[in-house]
C-alpha cells in the first residue's frame, strides 16, 4: 500500500538537488543565514552582507571597514588588464551588458585574478605549517622563496606589470594595521617583501597584500578570485559603459600592419 | 623626410584604441576619475567607489545609504533562479569559480536580470513624456498600462514568479522614502502598482523597486542590469562554494525518468 | 486516499522541465531524430549530423556539400576579430581552454558574428513580401536598400573592415550556383550587391552571402549565428592553443604609452 | 635623426602582439595554413579544416573519415548533461544565443568534457612510459590501475553516469579498427577495459574510446576538450533553439517544494 511516508521518501529522490544553506525562499517571505532579507536592506551595508553570505555571520565594525578597503582596492585598473579589453572588445562587437561583464570575468585566468589564490594558498599553508612544526616566521618565509626559486617560479602576490612599487599595497597593509587585521598572514607577507626588496628589488603588489588580509580575515584561498570578481565586476561595467557610450562600435582598436 | 610630427601621427594611428576617462594608470599611482586610489581605499565606502565609477563623483551620504539598500537587496534568492541553477551546474561539472560566475552571469537575459533595464525605461520613458507633454503622473500610467496590455504583455518590474508579496520591494520603497530618495519614478511606479494591484492583485517586485529608485538617482537604464549583476555576484559565489563544498561532483540533480 | 493516478500526476509535476525531441537517452542507448547514434557514428559525415540536429532531417548530397562549404568558410580570419583576439587575451590570462572559446563567442555581437542573423531576417522578410504581394526582386531590392539608407545603416552582410571584395562570398556563390543552392535569396543578395556596388563600389561579404545560401536551403534567421558558431569554434581553438603554446604568458599585447 | 631602421622598431615595440601562423589577411585574399581559403571553401570537407587548423595540414582519407566518426559521436546526449541543462536555463531567461552556447561550454569542466583530456594525458603518458623503458602494455596498464586505486579514483574514460555500455564507445572502437586508425593508444584503452570490466563490470565510455582514438591520430591530450566543444556546439545550438521555440519563458524547471 502506498503511504505518505513511501510518497514523501518518493517525491524527495525526485528533487534531489536543489538544497541550501545560505537563503530561505518562503512564500512573501526570504531569510538569508538566518536573517530576514528585509532587516538586511534596511540595516546593514554592502560588504557586511557579502561577509554574511560567505562567512556565514556578521562582521565586526572593523573587519567591516577592512573588507570594505579589500573590495574598493580591486575596484580598477584602468585598461590595462586583458579582462577590462576583453570587455571592452565585446562591447563593441555589439554583445549584451551581462555578457561582456562575464566575457571580462573568464579573463580572470591564473595568470591574472587568479595569481590571488595562489599567493592565499602558499599564506595559508605557510601559517599551517608553523603551527604544525612550531617553525619561526623566517625559517617559514625561506622555505617558501627557495620552493619558488626552485622552480623557476615568480613568487605570487608579489611585482607588477606596470609598478615597481604598487601604491595599493602599502595603504592596504597600513589600513590593515590601523584596524586590527594585520596578523600572522600578513607578517609572513612582509617578511617575504623584505626578502624580495632586499634582494632582487620586488615590492608586494595588491594580491599579495589583499591575500594576506584576507587570510588574517579568514577567508579560505579557494575564495580569493570569487572575492576579486565581486571587487572588480563594478569597474569593468563602467568600462562597458564607457566603449558602449563614446567608442564607434566595431572599431579597429588595433593597426593590423596597415590593414 | 620623416618629421618628428609625421612620426608622432603614425605612431597614433598604430594604437587608436585604449584610452579612458575612468583610471589614470600612472608608474606607481592610480587615480580613479580624479581620487588616488590610496585615498579611496582609505576614506571611502565600497557603494561610494561604485557610485563614483558608474557616475562620475561621490554619492551624498542619503544616496550611499540608498545605493547600499540596492545592493543588498539583489544579493541572493536562494537555489530558485535560473542564474544559480546555471552556476551550480557547472561547479558540480568541475569547472573554476570565475567560469561558474561568469556561467551565472549568462543567464541574466531579458526575462530575468534584464527585466529591471525594461523596467528602468519604461518608468524613464513616462517621467520624459510627462516633462515634455506636461502629462499627469496618472495620465502616463494609464498610457504604460495599455500598452503593456496591448501587447499581451506583463508589466515589466511587477509580479513575481514566488511571492504574491515581493518583501523586497516594500521596505526599498519604505527605505527610499527615509532617504529621500523617492521622488517622480517611484511616485509612477507606486500609481503603477496601485492599478495592477486592484484590478489583478499584482504588486511591485524587487525590479520594479529598485528601477524606481535608481531612476530617481539618476542612472540610465542601460545600467540596471549591470547593477543587479554587481548585487547579486557575492550570492552566485556563496552558491559557487557551497556546490563545491557540500555536493558530490557531478552529482544528478534531476532525476530523469529513472535514468 | 492516494491512487495510483494521483501519484502520477504528482510526480509528473515534479520533473515538468526536461523534455526534448533531438536525442532519446535510454540505458545503452542513444538515438538522434530517430536514428541509432551508432548508425550516425558509422555512416554519416559531420555536416550531415548537424544538419539532423538542427533541420531534423538529413540533407542531401548537394546540400550536404554546400553546408559543408558555408562551415568551411567561417572557419577563421586571422588574429583581426575581437573574437579571436578576445580569446587569445584569457589564454594569455591562463584561463581553461573551455573558458577562452566561450569567451571568444561572447564576442560575436549584433556588430560582428550577429550581423549574419539581421542579413538573413532582411532576406527572408524580403522574399515573403514578395511572396505576399506579389513584388518584383526590383521593387524588394529597392525597398530594402531604402529602409536601410533612410535608418542612416549598413546594409547588413555587405562591406568588410578589411577586403574591398571578400574573396570569401564569390566563391560560396559560385558554390552554390554548381550545387544547385542558387534560389530567390541568392538572386535578391546579387540584385542587391549589384547596386551597392554600382553606386558606392559595396561587395556583399562572407555573412551576405551565408545568409543567402542558408536561407536558400530553408534555415531561420535565428539560426544564422549558431551556425557561425559551429563553423568558427575551430579557428578559435586554433588561436587559443597557439597562444598558449608559443607565447609567453600573461604578455602585454598593447603598448600602453610606454607604461 | 630619425632613421627608418629607427622608425620600424618603434613600430614593432607599437604592436608586439598580434600575429599568427594560423591564417595570414591581405587585402582581398585569406589563406590559411598556406591553402587559399577559396581552395579550402570549393575542395574541402569541414573535419579536414578542422584537422588543417589544429594539426596544420590535410588529413589522409581514412584520417578524415575517423576525424569525423568522433566529432559525430560528441554531439548530443540529450537533456542530461549540466552544460546542456545550463544552455537551456539561458535560453529561458531570455538570454541571446551566442550568450546560451558559451554558457553552455562553460559547464564543460574537469567533471564534464574535461574528463577527456584527462583520459588522454593518462593514455600518451602510459605509451610514453612503455617507450622510454620498453614496458609492455599490460605493465603499463596495472601502474596506471595502481595509480587510480590508490587515489582512490575513478579512471577517466570509463563508465558512464546513464549507462554500464555506452554505445557509441563500442562503435567508434569498432570504426578504428576498419579505418586503421587503432594503435598503440587504443590497445592501452582496450587493455584497461579488459581489467575493469573483468574486476568491476566498468566498461570503456565515449571519452575513453575518442581519448585512444585521438591519441593515436597525433593530438596531444590538451586538445581534448577543444574537440570535445567542436563535436557538441551543435547539440546545444539545437537544444537552445528548441528551448525558444517550444517552451514557455522563464518557465519553472523544477518544482521547488510546492514553490
Amino acid at each position: 500500500m502506498i503511504t505518505e511516508e513511501l510518497l514523501k521518501g518518493m517525491m524527495k529522490s525526485q528533487n534531489p538537488g536543489w538544497k541550501t544553506a545560505i537563503t530561505k525562499v518562503e512564500h512573501n517571505h526570504l531569510s538569508t543565514r538566518g536573517y530576514s532579507q528585509e532587516d538586511l536592506i534596511e540595516n546593514y551595508s554592502f560588504p557586511e552582507m557579502v561577509y554574511l553570505l560567505l562567512q556565514g555571520k556578521i562582521p565586526s565594525e572593523k573587519q567591516k571597514k577592512m573588507f570594505e578597503a579589500v573590495l574598493v582596492s580591486f575596484c580598477d585598473h584602468g585598461v590595462t588588464p586583458p579582462s577590462t579589453q576583453s570587455a571592452r572588445l565585446m562591447a563593441s562587437a555589439g554583445s549584451s551588458v551581462n555578457a561582456c561583464i562575464a566575457g571580462g570575468i573568464l579573463a580572470f585566468g591564473k595568470n591574472h585574478a587568479g595569481a590571488i589564490e595562489i599567493s592565499m594558498k602558499m599564506l595559508q599553508r605557510g601559517i599551517q605549517l608553523q603551527k604544525n612544526y612550531g617553525k619561526s616566521t623566517d625559517e617559514i618565509k625561506d622555505e617558501v622563496l627557495t620552493y619558488f626559486e626552485n622552480g623557476n617560479m615568480k613568487v605570487p602576490g608579489f611585482g607588477h606589470r606596470y609598478h615597481k612599487k604598487d601604491p595599493r599595497a602599502a595603504k592596504l597593509i597600513e589600513v590593515a594595521k590601523k584596524l586590527d587585521c594585520f596578523n600572522e598572514h600578513c607578517e609572513l607577507a612582509m617578511n617575504i617583501e623584505n626578502s624580495l626588496y632586499n634582494e632582487k628589488g620586488i615590492k608586494m603588489n595588491i594580491d599579495g597584500a589583499n591575500s594576506a588580509i584576507l587570510s588574517d580575515m579568514g577567508f579560505d584561498w579557494k575564495m580569493g578570485c570569487g572575492i576579486f570578481i565581486i571587487g572588480r565586476v563594478p569597474g569593468l561595467l563602467a568600462h562597458v559603459n564607457e566603449e558602449m557610450a563614446l567608442e564607434k562600435p566595431f572599431r579597429k582598436v588595433f593597426d593590423m600592419n596597415g590593414l
